[in-house]
């Protein structure tokens, strides 16, 4: 999984059947001390996590498992919401 | 999800059976502010997207789920066109 | 999909079960313009790709189902060759 | 498999059904040397790998098959925790 | 699937059920000229590579289909040692 932060929400009305209702959230990934990492990502939620909030998101076609229905499109979505990340130095 | 722009088209008469039929688009993955992130792809699209449309893109083997006969070889489709994208300045 | 224009062929003598008779390409992935993009990879063909042509390449686990029979351990596969490829300027 | 130092560990009370349970370790890829590779990933954890751990983790679609329940959203677990790894000079 | 050339190997005691018996290669991605390209990764090998034969690496989820038991947490694995490999200069 990686860990991100939730920064904002995209809205589609034209889209694949079966992504009706999910909600989509921009994720932008980082390191532990909370520095982006890479192009922020479109993830979908259903766990009820908003901006600001610090996430981990499983990516790729395990994502489809988050949702009951498991034949979806989709290869992002937000599985935690983070409490508190603990890194050794190193 | 990715989240891109629509720049082209790719026409290919000889491809394996099952994508005939198919329409394929180029995809220009992009920051939420519409800079362009890495080289773009080719995504199969089904609802309609063309030419400068901003998408979402589902990567992976989950994309084959956007299209019901489900065993087909696509890594990559549009899942939705964005209407609108808000993202919170950090 | 990416899109790659094949540069070469691979040759194995030993290898899993099921891949025999496959025949495998070197790719070099590569920017609407020509233009290559990261370090080539190897993709099986039965579409009967050849030296130079322009292709489609369909990479992951979906790979898998371009062959008829689908539990071969491939993860790149040519499934077009491109005619024509269409970008707009922007 | 990604070679990897166990260098932290992540609690998220709010995650998706069936995640919990699932013990959240913050896993730094690493060159066989120990040099740091890419940004920090969060793997799912059940072989009982702590901080300061080298260990082997699978990511991508094939970590879902390391919990018995196989249906679960996850995209890296640890694999193995590394005894040796012996790698020649080239 | 990745060229590359197996540079070590890995030992783990302690690891995943059903990994047991598994020989786990380091191997090197690189370029058909055979310079390295990316951290070296951890392959499964079932065909009996060694140390200095370059070799074709399925990668992702479609690697579980090397092994007959089909449902192993393993994302890498060699399918094949190249006798030769053959590029078109450009």
């Amino acid at each position: 999984m990686r860990l991100g932060t939730v920064i904002g929400n995209v809205w589609a009305t034209r889209k694949e059947d079966g992504l009706t209702g999910l909600k989509f959230l921009v994720v932008q990934f980082e390191m532990p001390d909370g520095s982006p990492v890479e192009a922020p990502i479109i993830a979908a939620d259903q766990i009820g996590a908003g901006i600001g909030d610090k996430v981990m998101v499983t990516t790729g076609s395990a994502a489809r498992f988050a949702v009951p229905e498991k034949d979806l499109p989709i290869d992002s979505v937000v599985v935690g919401i983070v409490d508190s990340i603990d890194v050794e130095s190193r």
